[in-house]
């Protein structure tokens, strides 16, 4: 065991600019719609939600965007994240692949959610907004918001899928403790949440919920506040991508090529962070990277989803996106990786899907756990249940090169660190966990 | 805000050696005493409890020892830590003085106990240990130990002061994912926890009776079993210094001299590691630091406590050891730092307080925690309640040196985070707090 196992980049190892994939694609992606009119969203209407510069950012076709001084010195306090070498896994699998995980629970909330949160608070900031309202799953990105606001002195009102709210009481404290409010969604808060409400009192709520309730507070408080998204939208994937340009980087340091890059995806964000610099390099350098988009079996937007335009949201408030949707009105069954439980993808992700820059799989439940305990008890880290998505197709690649007797390097996005779902552990280790909905 | 706020090491920045303060001291540290002869304990009667080789640390006067590369290389899946500038709170206290912080709380577990707990569960695997018993105050240590249990595949057997097992389930649930057993003590699994239990039913427990209750466990499975301490020895202290030593070489970087060092300190450990190589310094180099442990005011060995010959347990199974106690029986309140909830106080820390190298001071609860949400709030880490009291020292001395407008260099160690601690957070931020006691 006494090759290197981490390859830690200084300080001049956190990238200066953020990578566009919109520049590169050889066809280009397909324009938001308006809902009512069919044509292409103008900027000017996207203004109401977004400040200015995030606007500019979703649509921009420009390669490189510079990271101001500001956003990379909170981006300081946790970046460049560890990409380590996963020695001990390796072994436990008998493995001649050489598995590498790039890192980002190191960060303040653990995820890496603050890589967009920090921008977009920022450029709020910058742009005269008071409050953010946002919507979150299993609340990853609630706190990172919720901490980006309070480093730039905004206010943060979440609204917090309900059966996340339920399994994961820390986070909710996490975001007050970072002075947030949240709310339960459906909620009373909003008509839509009150007509989810009144539809089905029970209901434990969605992603496609939460982002209408989290939009109709935007539109009943114009002058003071602006709505943020966690995940799905161009901007947020190219926030994102300071965690594949560091992984670049670091595995020239390994002094190896990966053949095979692998992220969880839900709305997309951490796949996309993570995949777009390889993808960029497939593009221009002619790699042949396998890259592997890694969703729930149970809410297979890629793998069985349609590539067609569609809401983001329940209430059928957003634009109309090309995306791999499951339908705006699907209702994701509650598995634990509440942050995976989006009926739509990204539609740059999905894109890169069609053009066949990359594939997807899907994984059940219980074999994510059984990934997720194997990796923490070898590695040493627990990881996020979304994560542990990743880990699961990491091991199945693994297991291949074991039979094949084949050396493959595989490097993966451990996007977040599980101590806030040791409820869901504990779930899995007295075997409770079903392969989707509720526990026994 | 463009100035550097984190000072980076390579993976050539992580500490070949510990170093040992033994070696320094101008007047010897008194010796452990037999309580049954009085004579100082021989190595045999201590390699009953612990392996030879840190029965050997535990007394060796070798002023540097070599970290064997099995432990350096799962050191480096989160050493060497981060050392933060934090500007953001220097200008919400408006100070011109500069406050850096060591930040412990990126390991697996969130603390710096691994830093221990890895060398304790290396040697004894080299020394053919099957099981490790241990106890645990907050859960810091016990997750500490289970993680390196797993890591180098020993088994693991933790006792959990009652209070932290109740007010602390995920710690428990993240012990567990590591494969460990977790008792509540005082528990019947012991004779001398089932005598307390009989004395008081209701009992919240202390470090003093887990301790106890780890001994005995190792004293009736003699032939598999060691015991394992996470603070207060000499070979603990050691095994912690790779802290300050990394904290000398980050503060070099940022071309700074401190002129005063802080930790918290419960038994003793933190303090010691952030601390040792900085009193090194002070008594090689003629620095004049002033190096400060904080306790909490309700359980406060140092400041209120006498230094004296005192037994490390409740049961008095420990040897005598010379250090600042409140009674072996003193029974502290039921605060949130419940990792700071020992009777006494690391022979070694104690002995640098009487040779005046180090000073003391006490912090009370509802200060410690405006301090945190403070902190949490601008710096954007929610800080571990123990490691919040280093903090409520370091914006007393912030705040001090702008009423003298004096600008001094002020670094604390951030041993962990506290996102196990949110409940606790909560009852503050609702006004349920009390000074100590349970929460309203």
């Amino acid at each position: 065991m006494s090759q290197a196992i981490q390859f830690p980049l200084g300080a001049d190892g956190l990238p200066t600019h953020w990578y566009n994939l919109l520049s590169d694609f050889t066809e280009p992606l397909p324009p938001p719609l308006h809902p009512g009119t069919g044509e292409p969203i103008t900027p000017d209407l996207m203004e109401a939600l977004l400040p200015p510069t995030l606007v500019e950012q979703e649509m921009t076709g420009e390669e490189m965007i510079e990271i101001p001084q500001e956003v990379r010195d909170v981006y300081a306090l946790y970046r460049p994240t560890p990409l380590l070498r996963a020695v001990r896994l390796e072994k436990a699998l008998q493995t001649p692949a050489h598995i590498y995980y790039k890192y980002e629970g190191v960060s303040p909330v653990g995820s890496h959610k603050p890589n967009t949160a920090i921008p977009q608070a920022y450029y709020n900031k910058m742009a005269g907004t008071q409050r953010l309202a946002t919507e979150t799953g299993a609340g990853q990105w609630g706190s990172a918001l919720a901490f980006a606001c309070s480093i730039f002195g905004l206010e943060c009102t979440v609204y917090m899928v309900k059966i996340s709210f339920e399994q994961k009481p820390y986070r909710k404290l996490l975001m007050e403790t970072y002075g947030a409010t949240i709310h339960a969604s459906p909620s009373d808060r909003t008509e839509f949440g009150r007509k989810m409400l009144a539809e089905d009192p029970d209901s434990r709520g969605s992603l496609g919920i939460a982002i209408s309730e989290a939009l109709e507070d935007r539109a009943t408080h114009p002058e003071t506040t602006k709505y943020s998204l966690g995940s799905v939208l161009n901007h947020v994937c190219l926030h994102q991508t300071v965690i594949g340009q560091e992984s670049i980087q670091q595995m020239e340091m390994a002094g190896e090529e990966p053949d095979i890059v692998i992220g969880c995806s839900g709305g997309g964000s951490n796949f996309a962070g993570m995949a777009f610099p390889f993808v960029r390099k497939k593009i221009k350098e002619q790699k042949n990277y396998r890259i592997i988009a890694v969703e729930p079996a149970s809410c297979p937007s890629m793998t069985k989803g349609e590539l067609r335009y569609d809401f983001g949201d329940t209430a059928q408030t957003t634009p109309l996106m090309m995306m791999h949707t499951l339908g705006h009105d699907f209702m994701p069954p509650s598995i634990h990786a509440g942050g995976l439980r989006y009926h739509g993808m990204s539609p740059m992700v999905s894109h890169c899907l069609k053009l066949g820059l990359i594939e997807a799989t899907a994984v059940p439940q219980l074999k994510v756990f059984e990934a997720a305990v194997q990796f923490a008890r070898s590695e040493g880290i627990v990881p996020a249940p979304e994560s542990a998505h990743g880990i699961a197709t990491a091991i199945d690649e693994a297991i291949r090169c074991r039979e094949e007797n084949t050396k493959k390097v595989i490097v993966f996005n451990l996007s977040g660190h599980g101590l806030f779902d040791l409820s869901a552990y504990d779930s899995y280790l007295n075997g409770r966990m079903q392969e989707s909905g509720d526990d026994a």
